[in-house]
């Protein structure tokens, strides 16, 4: 699929283009053109001869000349079609504003489902329908109906031109972006609003930016994610080249129904998606601001090389506030070298303590400013740079601002970041930084934490892996995409597997399972050798151990058949049974499995099992092409590690066993589609081995 | 200790008033008197005859007038000695804005020493050294050297008169809200500066604040507390009155090296602050911009009756958010009655769906902001709503401030916010919004947080006991408490108590514990009844676990004597020997104990145990002055109470006893001051009552 005309079109037709100021088609004519497009312009209007001085036609086949692309601006009921239209005339790329269709009723839902079939039928290129359009800023198109202006002729091209591309499911979250550039002396590279996503959809425009030579990072608003393994391919592949940040909305359980409720779009479940971004390599934002903080530090293109951060300060507080967010973050405080101390001792003599964080007291003029970072800056291992400042008696704001931006010019590789603390006083210092693309935050926390996410990436961007998506089984298995509008949601059988033949099915995948005997009768549990376990199971059972259809640690048949008599009554019904398994003396439990996403294909889980479960929640999950190195990660990344690998003097677990377990559920959850759910809990992992003693399939 | 004069004084004297107007003394006179000072002012100087047209005198002795207030602001060499020129002329009250003391070295150190005895022997209050000073805005009393104006005359008092009062171990963080207050239309009350506290603490600001009728809510930034346990009889007091809100700075270990270099204060053990700030019921901020977002809020005066959330907002994504940052705060959202949605849907015929969150959609005009927020405001059941809007083509910012406006009068005793997303085209809007008293937020996130930080304060303000420091043991245990240059810190001898001992005192406290029986070679073995468990002990073993210095689960004779053996090479040094301890076979395993802080006495702790205990981290802190209710909700909070009480069909274990146990622990730590630090690990919780397995005291 190539985006390259759709973004870059040498003629534009507007369907539904207006001479009346307070219509979409004059707001979109009017932005392309003061927005300083260089291409031609067809405005199509069923009875104008003109407008805004330019010909109008009746119909696109009327220009009789190429379009590139046509942007339709008129009621849902008229644009299939005008599609059809636009199709006939050979136009291949389409922008539909025009709101009506999914988001709103079961008719519009079937009339964007047309709008797929005749843009696969002609190869056609849509973005939206119910869409606010992009913008292309090195290309002087702004193709969006937004008031503010958000592509402002008066700014030079290096303000309005910047390096970050922004794209939104959402077109509220997009105004407030737009509206927010508009001040600011920093730009983007594309805008693109990608509304209900008909016919592309936001994996297709990643793909599209991941090449922009113009974008440096992407910044994504997103409600749900309709192809999460096409996303994850997408994305580990990009992540590789460039950082691709989201704000993914609807993770709690309210946020999520709030979300089904404005959008019709299903959210999908929270940790799927967190682990395909996980493993995508997507740096993941938390808040609104953090799209626009993050914006902020990627005005400033400097090249990351490490994680150590320095901090000058005039001010005491904001800098022990500034140091616990940056250990909160993960981030190191540097340390100042024996020269660079001794350096910084003779160049500001009046300081006396000289360490990181560097506090110069709140008697610091520019001049003092300029001394600590002119001598900071100069070291050649020192990268990162916060400085803070407030308003005190000798404070010079904006001269402190010169003396930042001018050092930042001079060390234009580094990241240098500032934070100003305080009201109105500071305006126009801050403006004096932002004009010199100083990253500039309100808040010290505020830069740490857009550091930590922009460092954080950079110093392990060579990690990601590429996701393939060519396991066909798995492709296979995955129900079909749910639309945007929730109508194909997977239905799950819930069905349970019979309880011995899971125990066989994941024994062929090289797990070994304690010896399950059937026990049909009292002198069954004669011949057994003790300690055992009693188990009722049954395709209705599902949790034997809050039923108390588990008795463990039988000691001998005495036991056993008082535990068998309990059941009695359970064994009863139809398809139920009881078993009996060796006990397993020693080994931690834990728990392996995984769980189908309709989005994101089997999410494979380990952690801390028994009863243990459900209350540490010390759990975690993984995409399903895992291999060794990555589940040993995994492991090491629980709290129960440190017991498995033999904390305190105590032997170590043989956590390798478990490592190979769990790579062996990857294998069986893409080679069985059928399943849905497994559980393997409690899986001892002993001194030597594991083995699972129990086991649960839904298929 | 009343401080009535000292922040309303009739007359002040100015020690060091200059007319210079680089210089401190001349910055104090004038913020005095522009800000609207109507006492009698006596410049002290030992030249001038004037100054700024005030009769100047060389010593406050020669005023040969009543002065209630002397500010000092002269080198730190001569502090002194114009200190007891000060007392000698009968002045009580006095604010000592030199630096140069215990912040600076040895000799500063020994002044500030200095300055505590005479204040002591002339009974005076003396707020700094080494601060800003204080405004008093009730009093049109601004007593600071700030260049920035913080006490704006131009404008109208209800303006600059607010309810909050803010209070700071940090001269720069007072310098960046003081700045930032010059361009709000909501002030404070007090503004207190504290300096190096050498006499006046911040314990003694808050005691006096609690009374004022003009402060609501107080605000405080903290880097030390100096009295942990009056610090908690204050605000616990004061905190069943009105709001406390602190942000402690120091909190990592890297911000409290940061604090310690910086003012030399000590921040003290994170844990134990936090639970003497969670003990005294204080509101916990964590981040500088949360004393911004919370004054924001304050500048509304509503009565908090409940905490269901209703939302009105023109942008989907947006409220997405906002309903995530809610259930990630705890705050429900509310739901609209069916009366009430009947109404909305008359009202709002054009809008489909009718729920909380109220998306009114893009295209949302004031008149439609107007018809939501009426309806919904004139639901007596609702108390808390959230407006949310970002610049959309239609949107109207000004005039939908101007609604909300109106509204906030009408509802005056309702909890109305509002976040309007984007750049500069809000910023005329938002200025309406703050005008009329509408906290207004940059981003829906804070608002949720301020609102959830207050409204969680409101709701359970009345659980707070009051903390009574008179528990006169523990406070003969505490060791003196450091001085904000850390010099006293306590020694703690790190000595061991005999483990026989240990034992024996726990019992005292009627605490059961396993039966211990000395080995003193391995026919000792022969007569026990096994199960048994062997340990080595002796004052100097510390980690027994770690050093393989316990075996466990031992069967028989043959089986006990082969772990003797090997404990034998640690039983031949001086003063170890070993034990014989009867397996307990059942129960959880819990950690019970103490730790006594320099600061907040001895901070009671309870958790899962056992090997679990550093991994799982499934603990709860309190003060000592516990009580079984209290321990219960400290038990409920803890992770392992599920498993304790008996989850998914098991039975449960015996709470009570365990809580039992926390309140003996908590008595015994009061009673034996000698005793630094107690931990009872594993402490067994069986289904019928406790047994202590194991028991580590450090006097």
């Amino acid at each position: 699929m190539n985006l390259n005309t759709l973004f870059n079109p040498q003629s534009i037709a507007i369907i539904g283009a207006s001479r009346d100021k307070e219509k979409l088609g004059y707001q979109i004519l009017n932005n392309i053109r003061s927005g300083g497009y260089r291409g031609k312009i067809f405005p199509i209007n069923l009875k104008a001869e003109t407008i805004d001085g330019l010909e109008a036609f009746k119909s696109v086949k009327d220009a009789k000349e190429k379009i590139d692309l046509a942007v339709i601006v008129i009621p849902a009921k008229f644009v299939l079609s005008e599609i059809r239209n636009c199709a006939d005339a050979g136009i291949k790329n389409l922008v539909i504003i025009s709101a009506g269709f999914s988001e709103t009723d079961a008719e519009g839902k079937k009339a964007e489902e047309e709008i797929r079939k005749i843009a696969a039928e002609f190869g056609l290129n849509i973005l939206g329908p119910n869409c606010l359009g992009f913008i292309n800023s090195y290309n002087d198109l702004n193709l969006t109906f937004a008031k503010t202006p958000p592509f402002l002729p008066h700014l030079p091209k290096e303000s309005r031109q910047g390096r970050v591309a922004i794209i939104s499911q959402s077109g509220a979250i997009e105004s407030a972006v737009l509206d927010w550039f508009g001040d600011k002396n920093f730009g983007f590279s594309y805008f693109i609003s990608i509304g209900n996503a008909a016919v592309l959809d936001e994996n297709d425009f990643f793909e599209f930016l991941a090449q922009d030579k113009n974008t440096d990072l992407i910044i994504a608003y997103l409600e749900e994610i309709k192809d999460g393994q096409r996303f994850m391919e997408v994305v580990s592949r990009l992540s590789r080249l460039k950082p691709f940040a989201v704000l993914k909305a609807g993770r709690t359980k309210a946020g999520k129904i709030a979300a089904l409720s404005h959008t019709g779009s299903l959210a999908g479940s929270d940790e799927a998606i967190m682990t395909g971004l996980r493993r995508s390599g997507a740096v993941i934002l938390e808040k609104l601001e953090d799209i626009f903080n993050l914006t902020r530090l990627a005005a400033r293109p400097a090249k990351i090389k490490d994680n150590n951060i320095y901090i000058v300060s005039n001010a005491g507080g904001p800098l022990v506030l500034t140091t616990d967010e940056l250990e909160k973050n993960n981030l190191p405080l540097g340390k100042f070298s024996s020269v660079l101390e001794k350096e910084l001792k003779t160049k500001l003599s009046e300081i006396k303590n000289i360490h990181n964080p560097f506090d110069i007291i709140g008697d610091a003029t520019a001049d003092r400013y300029q001394r600590a970072l002119e001598t900071i800056l100069a070291d050649k291992n020192i990268n990162n740079v916060l400085v803070l400042l407030t308003p005190q008696t000798t404070t010079e704001i904006e001269k402190t601002a010169e003396v930042i931006s001018a050092l930042g010019k001079k060390y234009a590789q580094k990241l240098i970041c500032a934070s100003f603390i305080g009201g109105d006083s500071l305006a126009k210092g801050k403006k004096i930084l932002e004009k010199n693309f100083i990253p500039s935050f309100d808040y010290p926390e505020q830069a740490v934490r857009a550091m930590a996410q922009m460092i954080g990436y950079q110093i392990s961007k060579n990690n990601i892996q590429i996701y393939k998506n060519n396991l066909d089984s798995r492709r296979q298995i995955a129900p079909a995409c749910a639309g945007r509008d929730g109508s194909k949601q997977a239905i799950i059988k819930n069905k349970q597997l019979n309880y011995l033949k899971s125990f066989e099915l994941i024994k062929k995948y090289g797990i070994k399972t304690v010896d399950n005997k059937i026990i049909k009768c009292e002198k069954d549990l004669n011949t057994l050798k003790y300690p055992i376990a009693l188990k009722a199971v049954g395709e209705k059972i599902i949790h034997k151990t809050d039923k108390n259809l588990i008795a463990l640690n039988l000691k001998n048949a005495s036991e056993a058949k008082k535990a068998f008599g309990k059941f009695k009554s359970v064994l009863k019904q139809e398809g139920n049974y009881c078993l009996a398994q060796t006990m397993i003396g020693e080994g931690r439990e834990m728990i392996v499995g995984f769980k189908r996403d309709e989005f994101f294909g089997p999410i494979i889980m380990a952690g801390a099992g028994g009863i243990y479960t459900e209350i540490l929640k010390d759990t975690q999950t993984e995409i399903d092409d895992i291999d060794l190195p990555r589940v040993m990660k995994m492991i090491e990344k629980l709290k129960s590690y440190k017991i498995l690998s033999g904390t305190r003097g105590q032997k170590s677990y043989d956590v390798k066993a478990l490592a190979q377990a769990i790579v062996s559920v990857a294998r069986l959850a893409r080679e069985h589609s059928e399943i849905q759910e497994l559980d393997i809990n409690p899986l001892f992992v002993t001194r030597k081995g594991i083995i699972a003693a129990d086991v649960r399939i839904i298929t």
